[in-house]
């Protein structure tokens, strides 16, 4: 069976990733990816010898690639003209100008959580509705937090069902490097609900939610405190069961050192994980408990890496390549090396 | 009828804004402070006339005070045979030392959270169970966020009945100034629950509490996330409503640009409050939601000032200055000038 | 002799200190102060009871303010009417177009940093420059961080002389409670030369100057390492004896507890200065020292008040109020309670 | 001819750093690492798939390994048996315990910069004084800051000879995970003049030093900005070759994206680098200036990985390996594969 081909288009903190990610899939070929400016993203990439060729969304600025000795592999067209599916992780706005092009070249596209949900035909997320992907066009990702938090959410719903989750997510404000955005000694608070409630419940409509978003300043992943009201009761060691068997959740203790948001990127760093990323959530087995019969637990979210699996999933879905979602998350999960650690 | 005499042992964060609490109260006589080192807070003190006479814990320092030109009114032994009840609020620990001293002079005290319970004779908040310390020789009161959540948790028994709580904890590490602890760049994790859930389950015996703590890097307030399950079904304008009429409670509006936790101390400069201070905690009106017939809502706790009010009311309840709870948080608020703000 | 008239046009941070500023000055009366919108620092004039009265900027907005019942003295335009010199305080660029509204009302105005030099007559600095803003009608002052570096560097210069300086900035990057700037985990270093060594040469233009910029995620004060090159030799004592006889520079030590930037404000706190704000530069004993002939000093600048004197400085100098440099000086400084602490 | 054989005692945040170091090294043998507890890095170690055998500082917690199921090689006594010499990377104080167990076992060692310099026979910097450390039984490395600050000073004394130096360190106050230390919204200045310049002075007397250090609440990368007086008059162009020469020295320009210390982290995370580390230090092209004849540039030191290098040329030196310095430092540089970048 012939690969996949897809592309990434909008090379950055999502983009990167998306092509890593894409790369490490034995079913699919990474044809190139493209970007607009040699970006330090782009430069690494030059540095690094181009493991992917580099098309230009904008040949006017093919001179600027030049003078650095950056080759350029041709224009976003001809990147389009070659593959199935574009992954779309351009700047919030920016992709749904870039769905005309998709469509005139007849690929499908996946679209990040930045856009509006109209640019899409689906709002998917791979374990949770994943038939829903299924042959559809034009996909949009949930965001970093919401991915994360449809995983833990989803995995309790097919054990027992959840009625009903109220979540306090502490959201880091910028990733390592950003220069454009930023807090000091405060936290921000947004109206409730937060958006990662209410997309929680576009994508699992059975499930009441509402949340309360409190930005912080720090760059390491997001912790999300969830309080569900299960439909059965369920105990505290049966919940983390399931987190185990989830190859997209590590569970961790405390009092071995994971005691911090950062000490999930600290530990994948010391696993030599590219970039120090990790793509699953984390969960500290000590933050698992009973509230009467509700169940609360903490999630650690990564945020750079959390949407990479789910995506790809996206890629799956949207070429039938495989019509089962276990079948589908699985390929995804052994080509990322994601599983599970009881 | 005499005025109560108090004095304040330890002049650091807490002692120095217990002073000026108790030196606002018509009721009572702030016969001074003491404490052992010329600290930033002494040399203010010298520096603005010596308001307080200050005492010394330990006379064989005097010479570093002299040196300064700072007067020094006597010993602490000096101090605590001119007063009734003492004020507590020296590092954690050096309290349950110093109660020995304080038996031996026969006054009463009241310490602060970060001593253990065992040295009081009850662990007391002015709101939730001032009944409990009428005449007790040894007070303990509950810490910041367990003094600000109880105020609120209160509230909603009050109206309506609580049966349990699951709360989310977000709290600032440092205090403003503060160079001996801090953390950088994560989100520190406790194991649930945390100790304010516990603390608050030991003065509100009826209700069960669970909840998690996460330490950031911030300075300026805790917030506190809490999801409460009522007994009976109750409307969100009603719990603001009740919010709104409790004068230690502030309710405002993330549109009217209170946003953050640091919105309230900004706000506290500008009213011109000693070192803007705000003994309230706050309340954002549009992050009180319902969950289900759960309630939601998110407290501000001024970590620096919010234990002030409770601790006067434990001056009262243990000298039985007055022996109704509402007469008495009312004269200590009257004297603080905390009015409800409709 | 009947006093200056003055407002304040922009009600934001520099906004309300000036207004207090201003307040205080015996010879001065401050007519009112401007804004457009009912910000948090304008519900706090109305908590504390208008001490000031509020002037709109736009009389369409006025609904916003009778809804809350803040009441409102008249227009902008009736505000130019009863005053001489306005202090505008408005954001980045809004002063420039202010600017013809003051010339049509025949009002001299002082303009704060953020503006650009070619709105203002003179580029001005209370002890460096006075006498150049002599009768002027449009002053601008230097920035919060050119302001207090002045400030040390024209006290050494009228020591010694001052053949050339090099500095480093560690920059605050926002202020307590901003919530659109900020930087996380990163120091964000700028071009060489800073605009503070451009716009010190502009004041003093027989000093040569260079600078490096640093931007940090802190919010209670900047501090800049200064290396000069003295005309002549000149002791580290001579520096600190010329610094401690300075009204508008405080010399601390670390080892009494200013470890920090944040000291001073924790200090300003205590003292019950209002906002906890400090007028004064900070400059630490232990950090005078010589580097050859070269003499190194690190300054504390209070990023929010620090303009504050050499802004009515201004209105002295424009008002032709004092023709003497040091008599115009000190008598700001006698009303702010600046004296030397030796 | 047989390689040297090193191992690493203390398996931490730099330990981990120096095992990878020495094994990429073509020309010595990483024969293990030790530690005494399962932390973080540990775990690590065994998910990797145990690259390194690892043995235990106290065989009497092996049950906790056991527990875990990572394999133990055996003690610190029956590593030291097989090595040449070692790289003690414990905490600070723990080295010089250890010592006396390196003289027992005959084994050479390098202490890192937490150590007292009186453990060491010799205070070593791979460029600055490699020929000192020739044939030397215990060598002391310089501090991360102060290794790199070196690199720089000798890179330009080698070219025109550096009389005297005033440098400002803005200090990065904890490693990115780390819960032990902080600060929160302040920058803490420690007296003058800080140990690097000290330190400086030790490893280059003939070059007169001072400087300052500032504590900020980052964990990027400390970034120093030296103030140079040069022998001999020296251009900004001449300099930067210089640097851009320089193996482990890399320019950049903010322009290019290049704005913060944390951006070579990001780069670096890019490149693939194994955690994210660069050895080189950075110097803005932009931030490098003259102040009169004085040389004003700016470095970024990234504490986590400088002093690698360093250290393995200390192997070499202590082993006579080469007793040409360049030929050494060349050496390590190929085995890094750190190459100038013009």
């Amino acid at each position: 069976m012939s690969k996949v081909k897809v592309c990434v288009v909008g090379y950055g903190t999502i983009g990167t990733r998306l092509a890593d990610g894409a790369a490490k899939q034995g079913d699919m070929e990474l044809v190139g990816v493209a970007d607009v400016a040699p970006t330090l993203q782009v430069r690494a990439l030059h540095e690094s010898g181009m493991p992917y060729p580099l098309y230009l969304v904008d040949m006017g600025r093919k001179a600027a690639f030049d003078a650095l000795g950056i080759p350029v592999a041709g224009s976003l067209d001809d990147l389009l003209e070659q593959v199935d599916v574009v992954l779309d992780a351009t700047p919030a706005g920016v992709g749904a100008k870039n769905k005309e092009l998709y469509r005139k070249h007849g690929v499908k596209a996946i679209f990040q959580g930045g856009e509006k949900d109209e640019v899409a035909d689906v709002f998917f997320h791979g374990y949770a509705n994943y038939e829903k992907g299924l042959g559809q066009r034009f996909l949009k990702l949930t965001s970093c937090n919401t991915t994360g938090l449809i995983r833990a959410v989803d995995a309790v719903d097919r054990l027992v069902g959840v009625e009903k989750i109220a979540i306090t997510i502490i959201r880091r404000v910028a990733d390592p490097g950003d220069t454009h955005r930023g807090l000091v000694d405060l936290l921000k608070v947004d109206k409730v609900p937060s958006h990662q409630a209410v997309d929680l419940m576009h994508i699992m409509p059975h499930v009441k939610a509402t949340g309360l978003l409190v930005h912080t300043p720090v760059t390491h992943g997001h912790i999300i405190n969830v309080v569900a009201t299960p439909k059965k009761s369920v105990s505290v060691e049966a919940v983390l069961e399931t987190f185990r068997a989830h190859p997209r959740m590590r569970v961790v203790r405390i009092e071995d050192g994971f005691d911090s948001n950062t000490a999930f990127f600290k530990y994948a760093r010391e696993l030599g994980n590219k970039r120090g990323d990790m793509y699953e959530i984390g969960v500290w087995e000590e933050c698992v408990a009973k509230s009467g019969e509700d169940v609360m637990f903490a999630i650690n979210i990564p945020q750079e890496a959390v949407t990479i699996p789910e995506t790809v999933d996206g890629v799956r879905a949207c070429m039938e390549m495989q019509r089962d979602r276990l079948e589908a998350v699985g390929l995804t999960n052994r080509y990322l090396g994601l599983v599970p650690r009881p």
